[in-house]
């Protein structure tokens, strides 16, 4: 066995069974591997950044790594950014990247790079292989790094000699360990605070915004009178008729300000302090008011859920449901256009178990009040804030639940960074309705640079805030990549558009002037 | 003046006018700048990859730097991989990098990243502004280390703090060193093996490539028999009727083992040896010949048209022109799509003075022959091997050129890449053609991978170089962009549609199956 077999079975026998790839010269005795080991899923991307991003999206529902297979630096590079998005998301992704043959290197050929350094901003563990007899176990650290809670990226740089030499050795993945639950002095203090009468509010992440977690952290909520938060950027977040209540901290710090000004207890449940996304010359950076006091339940290293399931029995809860968010599903809408419409239209249309991606932008901020009674659903969001993630998270979710729907909702503006997607849910036949916001603009920074007390923008600013002249045709660039693409010019088009991709086999693009 | 109008009013005086962009909330005062100072041509990228690929084709025809404006660590690390192929090209670009205000850093944002760790791998010159004051003064080393030869990627990170707080100051950027010219043993030794008898080539790089430092090179080739040679990633070559011919190294090993079987000295003019792009299980990384002397008349750091100017002299030739290539435009080919003749259709239209952008890959390799007589035109190259590059470079170098037109050869799968560069040559009325080769395949993985002795590629490893299943559709692509687009079904309307692409005002795309 080469050490590139060994590689691919023991990614197999860890769990690892989805690989998304853009393989280059330099991995072709991975592919070859690949052939012979028929377990791995294997999914081409046109771009790394379509690659990194649905690993990402794999792993948020899947609940384990994908792999990824890159060539050389630059084709590392091409991910960096959706590694971004899911290093904060705190999610396992294991990146195979290929490098020259060890004796190939002092030559410094023209792809020759250092790709230990390109990896490292966003890999939490680390390794370039040294042999063929190395890779099979370098492979199976990397398992388990990556999926050790929290979640993280593991990169294994393997040279094409250690893949395509003798001496490959299939590894046992130790198990993971189990995350601990915090001490027992934390819980109380937390069980203490919520008892104290003052307003508190739980900020969720991680295992505590979904399943098991969140139907916990609802029953301490209705027991306390305690609000459920979540972060803006929050990796996945169960929701819908059925499902506990789960306000989001919105995105706009006045508003995120105004949401938490009535909270003299915040309690982290593996989240962090909220803070701004960007400074501002004239304001803080935390819209938390100075007088609440912030705890820490259990920190991203700690198991969330249990972390809930401890504090609730500390509160002597009964077992049983929460109050849930009632069915409410409303009516399609008619008449003009307006963002409001439109999340109205998604809510009346929304399949049951949907899974949703949510890069709208400035064109959707109305979408989640709109759903709150939809059937339930997962919502994926951005968390990182580099733009360009939507379409390749949906790629990835679509792939690891073959059985639900997903609707992607993207800006224009951030489709265009990795809209190569595409081609990729054409490819797999995947299950995606994307709908395309296009205001024709990157509104978010209109609106950040008023919002500055420096006047209007001028012609020139104004220009590279504008995404008209000329405005994209996503119709055609949807068909383009295989995608059936249609515009929809009324609220009822909009409509019948996105039942019918729902509806239909494939995936299906529907592009809406806002 | 704030510190974001003393970074534009620097890299003004210091001849920077052009920037490629896509910024973000943190760089909204230096948008603001760039507002104030007109003089700076701004030009908006969808995608950070056509920004630095731009700013490369903007160096390598402008012969000065363009400056880039980046969002953070994530819009950095989207422009990567074309700054990879830039680092090879030695270019000069500024990067010029939003931070967050140093206050808000300690809050780990979700966009905060190390963005130095993302810069330094192909950063020569890298640093973070402390405060509004310093912003000039380290604006004009930025540049003064770019423009300093052989190019450098400089990168300059700028806290948004310090954009947006008063004390800026203009300042002046020193004047660039002089290269140096080597030594007069150094060119001594090079003029003995000329006179040697021994089959000698020239390796030439930089300026050795175009203008005056290309027409000595041709005069030494005349007097003493030595070939002229190009790398196959060179940055810059100017060829066709009336220039000195230039053999280029092909990419396939085995051809350049052929073609450098004949020599026993190879003269290095700021090139490196030659070296396979990728290593194989059985045969060296090298083609030279072993019993072949290597001798480097000028390093990168060097002259190299001073160093061929000193070689003639040493020669003691006379002044003069070279045996120039001469005109030879082919007729308009008819019959069926092949490679051949697709090559010459190129050749029987491309007009005079034009920029040939070359990222054709496998369907491409007979240009380069066909055009050799064509009217004197530039041929740019991929110089790092990272795909993605062909339309941004284009993009680049019509905005440093606009009295030239441009013609961009490219294969559909490094198309795909970068393919939002069409949409900023339609929003800048750029004259650029643009070519894509579509063979529904990586070919050049296919290629790779039967040469490597392991077999046919099975089902799964075949579709991994596969683009078709669905065939992309370049036509809706780039209408989708706003260029007009157009597929070639015959040989006569591929060259219809490329004169008429000529001809117009504005990009235009053509759509070929090879």
């Amino acid at each position: 066995m080469n050490g590139a077999e060994s590689l691919v079975r023991t990614l197999i026998s860890g769990g690892v069974g989805a690989c998304f790839t853009n393989p280059g010269t330099s991995e072709m005795h991975i592919v070859a591997a690949l052939d012979r080991v028929p377990e791995m899923r294997c999914v081409l991307g046109l771009f790394e950044g379509v690659v990194t991003g649905a690993a990402d999206g794999y792993a948020r529902m899947a609940g384990k790594p994908a792999c990824t297979l890159l060539h050389l630096g630059p084709g590392l590079a091409n991910g960096l950014a959706n590694l971004h998005n899911a290093y904060r998301a705190q999610v396992p992704i294991i990146n195979v990247v290929g490098q020259h043959a060890i004796f190939h290197l002092r030559h410094d050929a023209p792809l020759t790079s250092d790709i230990e350094a390109i990896a490292r901003p966003y890999s939490k563990w680390l390794r370039t292989t040294k042999s063929a007899s190395d890779v099979g176990r370098d492979a199976a650290e990397a398992v388990l790094a990556a999926g050790t809670v929290p979640g993280k990226i593991a990169t294994l740089i393997i040279p094409a000699d250690a893949s395509w030499s003798e001496g490959g050795v299939t590894a046992d993945v130790p198990t993971h360990p189990v995350a601990s639950v915090p001490s027992f002095e934390t819980i109380e203090r937390a069980s203490v605070m919520l008892r104290s009468g003052l307003r508190t509010a739980l900020l969720l992440a991680g295992s505590a915004l979904y399943g098991k977690g969140l139907m916990t952290a609802g029953r301490i909520a209705d027991a306390t009178g305690a609000k459920l938060l979540a972060p803006y950027p929050f990796t996945r977040l169960e929701r819908g008729a059925g499902m506990p209540r789960v306000e989001r901290i919105p995105y706009i710090f006045e508003q995120a300000v105004e949401q938490l000004r009535e909270f003299r207890q915040l309690i982290l449940v593996g989240a962090r302090a909220p803070v701004s996304y960007f400074a501002h010359p004239e304001r803080g950076s935390t819209p938390t008011p100075e007088e609440c006091e912030l705890y820490a339940l259990a920190s991203e290293e700690e198991n969330c859920a249990g972390a809930l399931e401890a504090l609730a029995t500390s509160l002597s809860l009964r077992r049983g449901q929460p109050s849930l968010e009632e069915a409410e599903r409303p009516a399609a809408p008619h008449g003009e256009i307006t963002p409001l419409a439109l999340a109205t239209a998604v809510a009346s249309v929304l399949p049951e178990n949907a899974i949703v991606v949510d890069e709208s932008m400035t064109s959707g901020r109305g979408l989640m009040e709109a759903t709150k009674g939809a059937p339930p659903h997962d919502w994926l969001a951005n968390t990182g804030g580099s733009i360009g993630i939507a379409m390749p998270l949906a790629v990835g979710a679509a792939v690891a639940c073959p059985d639900r729907r997903v609707l992607c909702l993207s800006a224009d503006g951030s489709g265009m960074y990795t809209a190569q997607a595409l081609w990729t849910m054409a490819r797999e036949g995947l299950n995606i309705t994307t709908v395309i916001f296009a205001n024709h603009a990157y509104g978010v920074l209109k609106r950040e640079f008023s919002g500055l007390g420096i006047g209007k923008p001028g012609p020139r600013a104004a220009a590279l805030f504008d995404l008209g002249h000329p405005n994209l045709d996503w119709v055609s660039i949807g068909k383009g990549m295989g995608v059936p693409s249609a515009r929809a010019s009324s609220v009822d088009e909009f409509t019948k558009t996105l039942r019918e991709g729902f509806e239909s086999e494939g995936p299906t693009l529907v592009e809406v002037g806002v």
